[in-house]
């Protein structure tokens, strides 16, 4: 073994102290047959390791202490007899989520994101009673099929993100026929949304960007947008009544949020995608609002092994990159990381943790 | 002329007396090129009609003195020049729309019942000015593109709620895949849930009945239900759990109606479909609940003249029949019939007006 039988992380102690992130070394679970040991290279800060560690999406699932991080990209140091997909030395990425039953209906058509018996990359159990952890760590150990080769074009720390962030949006938009001829909408542009419109654009949709004030116009031209919203114009829906296919919604507030405004301006049978979790009991929907275009409101989560495999073939292709704000990984680094997160201190637009041999050596 | 100059109709005077119907002449619109004249036989009482004179749907479009009815099977009195479609004598139907733009992205690809030019069967404006009169009435004029030709095998009274009720279920029956092979849920056994019943038995997909009691449950045997359930067992979603391919939603009231629950019961990427209209301000939906199978709420209005002729071929074939309730029609009969549906007191499933030629003549 070249690397050690304890992994290292940083880990939230508690939801009360969930800030207070330690450096703690901990037990991964047992190696199986299928299982991939990938030594981190680096990895992204989402939202959801906020919201999973401080209690926002009523989690009290959440089992601490815990490494948060779903975003990883890194080399792989070992593999269990029975993987062939990626070879020891090689660049890889894994996402959220690190198990399906692989046998249910959902597994068996490209829909092991909506397995009843998945597991997340943290705070979830594995099968030998082991809490699953996540990328704030030197390593991660993962079952060969949610790990995915990187395209030699991509460079780390500008595919980190995509491995959740990207395929979030990715995946709603490939299974609600985004491409040419089609007219995307990206509502907020952050994290979620400067994927929404690169990828938009890289599939050959009119993308336009729908924000709530012009400060990210410029941000958002050279993300690919072919049009911009500022919604606080209040009549912003009425030159585009009845024109957009789709609608992916990344934005997690949903304070002022007038939904009927945004539907409205779908097609027949379009299709309004939320993406964007907002904590909260949800949005007043009436059928009157959707009556007028019989238009659909849905969401969706992460995307399947092919499309993530599409995505990244996609992003080496047409040059699609995370704008990344890096910061070295160290109790400090994440604390500022999430401070920064958490108090909506605009990143533009992923933080990624990196210098990982710094800290936990080579 | 071998019919009357002016019409003849029993109609609502007023929002706040809107149950003293009276007889009244009125003229009809200007007779087009393409427009059919229609000596009426039967009329169902539908819902909406109930709706758009009390003013529960916040109508303040509706114009009195009104004669609703948009379920209408009649004889052809007269076609203008242009009509090639029906010819007089001829038994055909009409529903709850009676014109579009016909040049409309819509129009032209069979949403024609989306069309933002849409006219109604009644309450709307006509090019001449006229306001519209539905089927409470001796005859009715109509552009011959919303005349459909009425199969022989098709009773009069007990096709013509199909024309309103039954379009409004089966196109999003068809829209979203009813077929062998589907699991199909409706909800809400009334006059438009038990067409909803037969049509998803008629299309061959795997029909559930959804209501709140069993009290219906020998009905919904009888129109065609392999399954029924019972929402107020309280669990009753858990054995469903992810099997629904699609659920119309025919219920019109939200009271206790815990929607995360039916959108519980769908496969991935399912569809809730809302063709009942709750009056009140909707329903919370959060984007929590759609997440676990990415499945889509949406709502559906009427169907398309493709769709139109396609159901009645549909129910010649399969001999789908409203179960009808007869009510001569007079100022009595309408407003009993009025009465009784304002007040939920349970007809099974549709009233029809009939004995047109008794009350206006032959």
């Amino acid at each position: 073994m070249v690397y050690p039988e304890t992994f290292t992380a940083f880990r939230s102690p508690s939801r009360e102290n969930w800030r207070d992130f330690q450096k703690q070394e901990f037990k991964p679970k047992t190696l199986e047959d299928n299982d991939v040991d990938i030594k981190i290279e680096c990895c992204g800060i989402c939202a959801s390791d906020v919201h999973k560690i401080n209690g926002d999406w009523n989690s009290p699932d959440s089992i601490y202490p815990l490494a948060v991080g779903h975003e990883i990209v890194g080399k792989v140091v070992a593999v269990g007899p029975k993987v062939t997909s990626v070879k020891v030395g090689q660049r890889v990425g894994m996402g959220a989520q690190c198990k399906s039953c692989g046998t249910c209906d959902r597994c068996t058509s490209d829909n092991e994101t909506y397995c009843k018996k998945q597991v997340e990359t943290y705070s979830a159990l594995h099968s030998d009673g082991t809490i699953s952890q996540g990328g704030y760590s030197s390593h991660v150990r993962v079952n060969d099929f949610w790990v995915f080769p990187i395209p030699d074009a991509l460079a780390s720390t500008e595919v980190a993100p995509m491995l959740c962030a990207g395929i979030t949006v990715f995946s709603p938009l490939v299974r609600n026929g985004a491409g040419p001829g089609k007219k995307v909408g990206i509502v907020g542009i952050g994290g979620l949304g400067h994927f929404g419109l690169m990828f938009s654009k890289a599939l050959g949709a009119e993308t336009w960007a729908i924000s709530r004030t012009t400060a990210k116009k410029e941000d958002a031209v050279k993300l690919g947008a072919d049009g911009f919203i500022a919604t606080e114009n209040e009549n912003w829906n009425e030159e585009h009544d009845g024109t957009f296919d789709v609608i992916v919604c990344t934005a997690n507030g949903t304070q002022g949020f007038d939904l009927s405004k945004y539907l409205s301006v779908l097609k027949v049978h379009g299709k309004f995608v939320f993406v964007g979790l907002a904590p909260g009991d949800g949005q007043k929907v009436s059928a009157f609002d959707l009556l007028g275009n019989g238009c659909f409101i849905g969401a969706s989560h992460l995307g399947s092994r092919k499309e993530m495999l599409q995505m990244l073939d996609l992003a080496a292709e047409k040059g699609v990159k995370c704008w990344s704000e890096l910061i070295p990984i160290s109790v400090e680094g994440v604390k500022q990381g999430h401070a920064r997160l958490f108090d909506k201190n605009g990143v533009r637009y992923r933080f990624v943790l990196t210098d990982y041999d710094k800290e936990f050596g080579q």
